[in-house]
């Protein structure tokens, strides 16, 4: 592998003030973190996007959140057909292996990948449809949840609804994979879902009496 | 979707701190990451674990790092075939879209995934090379590192080996995306090779003249 | 322009070291911020004494912080007079141009400029109250602070309280400019105040609320 | 003043791996700098922009280098008329107060204020032209060096050759100033003119005998 490079030096500057002060002041409980293994309460299923940062949000210490983080936040349907699902091994793993008790799926706005689904669906963004694209691919996942949307009227409106679609369908998807279903239903492992404001700093859940969410 | 419950109450109260303390303070960088979008100046591709938080150890604040985390941090083979990857998606969404200068992929020290490839390979491990599990074909993208690290004696520095494998494999197969691969050609994108060791606080990078992992 | 000399030979000896590392390191990054132009998140004002490096504090690496820097890091009050204004242009541009999140004023311990101040207020500096010094001219902003400051007793202490109010009084003159003034309102911009004492390598930062700094 | 915000955490945090490494590891030379006060080799007048980082570049150790910034590095025409002249106040303390021995002006690429000027100058920005336009009125003091690029065909081109007046007319300006002409006759003090290429790295220096920047 001759292409990669040294690490940039302001992560080397940044790493050492870690190392000096986090680490430092928490040196036991890494090593015992490392002796003992994790042992996550929760799963949670993030964007990539980097303005969302739910270790931030949440406090999350070393050790607590089984993070995986994705393009749009999902979780595609149940495929056990022998092909590579990051997502579903991720779940797998964080189920069985695990036994985390809540996964939590968290949309968040201006999520670019619902933006990309939205303009594919509706016809505006061709490139999207082709096989080749990864992207467009992944947010047929999505595709679902478009149908439920695509009859309100105001962009904006829909595009919103849209990132919620992408925490809903998610939700449902999870409750397809046999681990998951029996385990929510023998009240081991708990399913939330959440939807990030970035702007305003707003926190929404879902709530399934309502079918809505609605801020914490 | 009448499965999901609401937020559990430790994790409102952690957001109603967080807001009240870190977004409060910087309600104005909020405000403009929701308004002008991400730049985000590099990837990283992280392992779910919940001891590895790349965010803190590069004092990563909103809107710097793009973050893929899946199980034992690997990136697939470029495969166009129209089927969904997660991991190409989000590596083609940094690269194209985005524009990242970087992509980092860090590696770590007691992988869950990586032992699970480890034990597969060597035979321990039947239930992994069902046809059904989702981590072990994941981690069969690993298997090409196996065979380079196989003949290492001891049963731990093997492991420990096979772990850098998961970064250099999925430096190698990055190479294999053609928009990634032009991109580093014009000096526009480079690629970076981590592995940390949770217990110690070490981190290591890859450096291609020596072709092994050196601490930073 | 006959007067100038080629840069000094220690000063290319250095440039090239930089050139073949953190340059060759983070090459594209380098190109990137030069094809899309700065988004930087903060203005910081500083002070130009070489004891002083924000850049170094905060770990600042490029393209991140707007830095303006320049004796005593002062904010004159807002002057629309068709006059030069080289400090009033670099907020100006901050602010309606590049839309930073965070204006941040950095004092610091032992600046000379705060000392000039105090002397030439105090009787103790008659060459500075010319009307060809310029230093004295650029000080007659802090002149409010020193009328806040001038009652206390110890000599060290009110240089101190001065440096202090070169912060305050930089910060209540730029709320006096009306593109600042509404940003602030709108919760697209915050100001900052700090002070940093060189020797003991401390930093306090001003809290409105109890009218004081505070270390951090 | 009620309208200061606390220290953006992240900001707090860097400051702290700040503290426990680079402090921490130099701090014998911080007491001493704090107690003996500054003695700067070098005035650097550099631009604003977060893209250039003189001390990066020229790896300035805290003492060594008196840096002035402002939009486009430009030093005003010598008028001791009185009113506030916050770059003149600068050069001044360097000369007279600090006696450096160097005075290095460094303009750089893509500069956001030359651009402004030179579409200020050409008619195509009549809001830099009014009397409120603080910006505006800082590049009036580039005007002279519009002159001399004017009949430059190619866009592209006449820009980065204004970008390089900014330079000379600072450089001419300079010497305007009667301590500093006298001091560079005395051969106490030295000009220096530098251009930067952010996207590529390179540096060019002003040679006298033959009116250009080259290459160092």
């Amino acid at each position: 592998m001759e292409n990669a490079r040294p690490l940039p030096s302001y992560l080397v500057q940044r790493y050492r003030g870690w190392k000096a002060t986090s680490y430092a002041n928490n040196e036991s409980w890494y090593r015992r973190l490392s002796d003992e293994g994790q042992h996550p309460r929760a799963m949670i299923i993030s964007c990539c996007d980097s303005r969302v940062q739910v270790t931030s949000i949440f406090g999350a210490d070393q050790g607590e959140f089984f993070i995986h983080r994705n393009i749009a936040n999902l979780v595609p349907p149940y495929q056990p057909d022998g092909n590579q699902h990051g997502t579903s091994a991720a779940v797998e793993y964080a189920v069985t292996a695990l036994k985390v008790a809540h996964v939590i799926v968290m949309g968040h706005s201006s999520c670019g990948g619902v933006k990309g689904c939205h303009d594919m669906c509706s016809g505006a963004a061709p490139e999207l449809e082709k096989k080749s694209s990864f992207v467009g691919r992944w947010m047929d996942i999505l595709r679902p949840g478009y149908e439920r949307v695509k009859d309100i009227k105001d962009p904006i409106e829909r595009t919103a609804a849209l990132e919620k679609e992408a925490v809903v369908v998610s939700l449902e998807n999870l409750m397809k994979f046999p681990f998951v279903a029996s385990e929510v239903k023998e009240g081991r492992l708990s399913l939330h879902g959440l939807w990030h404001d970035i702007g305003e700093g707003t926190l929404e859940h879902y709530l399934p009496e309502k079918g809505t969410f609605e801020k914490v």
